[in-house]
């Protein structure tokens, strides 16, 4: 048996269907169809059916390309707990190397011409802009042979990069999916066969814009697609820990159906890409008594700061000093660490003093991808930074929303 | 009439009730039984009935003490928009002086001796450990005379005051309870008068804790009381704007009545009050790119760093190697930048190196949290800094609850 095969066993005298995940000498693991993986004894189990041919990476990059040429779906392997399997001897994680066995679960799969390059082996919290700049260049070669992008990723940083990708691409003529899962796919109750199976069909939707599909809600039917650029990782563990924050996903997946929940920016004609990013930019969480010395450190050096202020949008007096003094050399702006709601420096002195010393508030745009798009604006279109940063581009000001 | 008499008007040929906020030579403010204000053009409005006689101050305080002893409440105003007017004129933030309209808004406000003493007026981004000093200070002089302590405060750093106070006291024979508004009272839809309303209810309770009373969801019915500890601004502006993190509000007020909904520490016989804090702690937003010299021209002076990384924990392999050189001098924390859920440092390769280079993981302990309490345990524990992080001191670590 290979991994994703479905299959009919016994266990204790009862009758079960699952999806095999993994054995040893001593014990085998099955997704179960409530979601939930078991681990039992081998000596416990009977294997009574094994369903479906698991198909070879070659045939499946052949499949039905003639027949549906609509619905190529290119996935891209980076890393991340989703494209890894948990080595248990030395605890490392692995890269899956064939993911031949989605055949096996993705309901409808027929329907869609599979085929998958492993591109990088990196844990999230590893990805710089030069991953960025890689992950773009092959999903717009992808786009360019008519295939719409799933990018398989960690969930650390899966928002700064679908950030990222989603300034990059001025347009698009096919949606650009990033889905990862909490829990690898060897371990009980994974995410990761669902996110798959709904990030699937989500790309065969007209969406042009780079999305995020993860969990729903903690049980395991939901799949929701997130814009990239105001989608949140909200819980350290949970299955559902994406979220779209102060608006409505695009769509949730269940069962085979798409229900969209939202409008979207529909695919293009071209792949437009602007692959240049400026790293010198960053983000500084302010706390109360903050010293002046320790913001300047964090900051004199940068080309823009995106300030992650309480409430509203503040930070304390002494703060405001150097800011006004840096300010001609430093960009400022401002997002609120309350990560719901927008910023408005027009209520109180506080942030009146702050717009006199130059900060640009961002509205309700998240501090995670108001750093992204100024690493892209400043990197292709310094002439009109400020302005831009302000301006709606992509969906992350609400609001504001262009299409 | 004054601010907070109940009132009979009518508009335009109806009758309404409400309470009078405001008013001047053209318009009248009014709150209506809603919870809404409006305010109308004065020749469009009579005033049939005033309810009430309004209280000097000093008759307040004599009120009902012999009567009532164990419900004394004494209000301390620092600053905010609760403990505020605007000036519409100059957009000026004024403190009030007199809240003796409270006895015409709050129910049953019969059963409380009512005292009142203005600390500060401060915009609460500029709170620093200085005032948390002063405000502990004077709850622990008005608890040793047998009040309950309500402090209006700013909600911008609400959260770290009420944190850090919650550290400070040991033990306490009164509720210390942190009340704000989202809007001032002259303003429509202000939550200000049943924040303190459910604020002097609350302190009628055993709980021997630093706790934050506001509005639990967007009508104007119910108050949440929240552990200060593990209360977060969640919403730049809505009124209902603190969540209780992981974790069920300690109870709610609705009309009159508290409904219990979670353990809480009861009050004790003693206020004891550590009044030393440590200055030299920050907290550190990573994001995918920091570069080694930016995070450490952050950290290297700190005397402990709470990190706010991604997902479980995690941080960039070169930031891993800044911690290494530098964790000799400064101690390393580690939250997660998701606020929900807990970091755990033992499931990817990135924690363990993480727990080599000798960060210290801190469960589901907020980030806000974690870095006053750092300041608390670093001046008056310093000798077991580390394993007193760890512990679960006053609630603020979930599953290790100790009372």
């Amino acid at each position: 048996m290979l991994t994703g095969q479905k299959i009919e066993f016994s266990y204790k005298d009862n009758d079960y269907n699952g999806i095999f995940i993994s054995s040893d000498n001593e014990k085998t693991t099955i997704k179960l169809d409530n979601g939930y993986n078991i681990t039992v004894k081998n000596e416990d189990i009977k294997i009574k059916n094994v369903y479906g041919n698991i198909q070879k990476n070659k045939d499946i990059q052949m499949k039905n390309v003639e027949k549906h040429g609509k619905n190529n779906v290119y996935i891209l392997t980076t890393g991340g707990t989703i494209g890894s399997s948990i080595d248990y001897e030395t605890g490392a994680v692995k890269p899956v190397k064939d993911i031949s066995y989605l055949y096996n679960y993705v309901n409808n799969i027929d329907d869609y011409n599979l085929f998958h390059e492993n591109m990088d082996n990196i844990l999230s919290e590893n990805v710089d802009s030069k991953k960025w700049i890689n992950f773009a260049r092959k999903a717009k070669e992808k786009m360019d042979n008519n295939s719409s992008i799933i990018i398989f990723h960690g969930t650390d940083t899966m928002q700064y990069s679908a950030a990222a990708l989603s300034f990059m691409f001025e347009d698009q003529t096919n949606p650009i999916i990033f889905t990862g899962s909490q829990r690898s796919s060897d371990r009980p109750s994974s995410d990761a066969f669902l996110n798959i199976e709904g990030s699937i069909h989500f790309s065969s939707m007209d969406v042009g814009e780079v999305c995020i599909a993860m969990h729903s809600d903690t049980s395991d039917n939901n799949i929701s697609l997130h814009r990239g650029v105001r989608a949140r990782k909200m819980h350290t563990s949970k299955r559902d820990a994406f979220r779209t924050i102060d608006n409505s996903e695009i769509a949730i997946y269940n069962n085979g159906k798409i229900k969209i929940n939202a409008g979207y920016k529909k695919t293009g004609k071209n792949n437009i890409l602007n692959d240049k990013l400026n790293d010198n930019i960053s983000i500084v969480y302010f706390y109360p008594g903050m010293r002046e010395e320790d913001f300047y450190n964090m900051v004199y050096n940068k080309y823009a700061v995106i300030i992650m202020g309480t409430g509203l949008g503040h930070v304390s007096e002494n703060i405001i000093k150097v800011i006004k003094k840096l300010s001609r050399d430093v960009y400022f702006f401002m997002a609120s660490q309350c990560i719901y709601g927008g910023v408005n420096l027009n209520v109180y002195s506080t942030g009146r003093e702050l717009l006199k010393a130059n900060v640009i508030p961002l509205y309700d745009m998240l501090a995670e991808t108001a750093m992204v798009k100024a690493m892209y604006l400043s990197a292709n279109y310094s002439d009109n930074f400020v302005n831009l940063m302000k301006t709606n581009l992509r969906g992350e000001i609400n609001n504001r929303i262009l299409w």
